[in-house]
């Protein structure tokens, strides 16, 4: 009985920081963030990636990535800096991209049903904003993240790390 | 066409901070956080908590919610200070609910296709070391987020959501 429950605690053992799961093929997700007002967002948006193994994010704005946030994610992910998203969303759109906008809008479909295409080009908005009218007429789907009660919505960072875990769940080898 | 242009334009409208989907029974999920060691990971998750309808959160530790950060989570989510979770965690059982904890561990089940019980208890260590081994050994199941890349693991308050999310996605109405 000892010896069982000394295989029982082990079982329990933490494996805290484990090695991450090996994906089949790269990601074909990447993350585009309008201009955020905080690069404490930003920066929690890199960390989601890297832990997602995502390795791109498009930004406008500063792209000031702070790596007591991002973790080893400052170093895993590309920072590509744009000054607007128009051109970036067209050159990803040629690209084979998918453009989905993150964003609670009168055409947006829920997470819950929503099937991601593997070549995704997920948008976020400002936290205060949201995804410009402009660049919400681009994209070729918006979704958003059902909400129950008060705060109206999720913080940026927090959605869109909720929004590509859905993708992954989606896509779990890549 | 310019009538049908306007329609389409419409169509696009943002909807930011509409008003939350109605749930057909309150939620049976409650949140028991171990001691954080921030204060604004707390709050966070409390945040996340009112967006999902999440009334209840219990905690060891100061408790101290920053309602900068939670928003409206402060007055939707009743806070309950706790000087130890074990004694919690069998009064929760005790309640019919299913305790479960986030945690990398041998025994962790992978949430892309862990099965929530509606009357669950959803259990969060500390962010540096974790949930307690001696709470692990308590909980009827353990739960991962799937990682792919660096860092190793989530920020505590991004896996929170992320979990919370998952649990709403199987229980869309409560």
């Amino acid at each position: 009985m000892c010896e069982q429950s000394e295989a029982e605690s082990d079982d329990l053992l933490h494996q805290r920081h484990k090695n991450p799961d090996p994906l089949e093929r790269p990601r074909e997700l990447v993350v585009v963030c309008g201009p955020m007002r905080s690069n404490i967002n930003l920066s929690r948006i890199v960390r989601a990636c890297g832990c997602c193994g995502v390795s791109k994010v498009f930004c406008a704005g500063s792209g000031r990535v702070i790596e007591k946030i991002a973790r080893d994610g400052k170093n895993q992910v590309e920072i590509s800096v744009h000054r607007s998203l128009p051109p970036l969303l067209k050159t990803l759109r040629n690209d084979g991209y998918r453009l989905v906008g993150l964003e609670q809008a009168s055409i947006s479909r829920s997470l819950y049903t929503y099937g991601f295409k593997r070549r995704t080009a997920l948008i976020i908005g400002n936290e205060r904003n949201g995804v410009p009218e402009e660049v919400l007429g681009m994209v070729d789907d918006v979704v958003e993240i059902p909400v129950y009660g008060l705060p109206f919505s999720h913080n940026a960072a927090t959605a869109t790390a909720i929004t590509i875990y859905e993708y992954c769940r989606q896509f779990p080898q890549g």
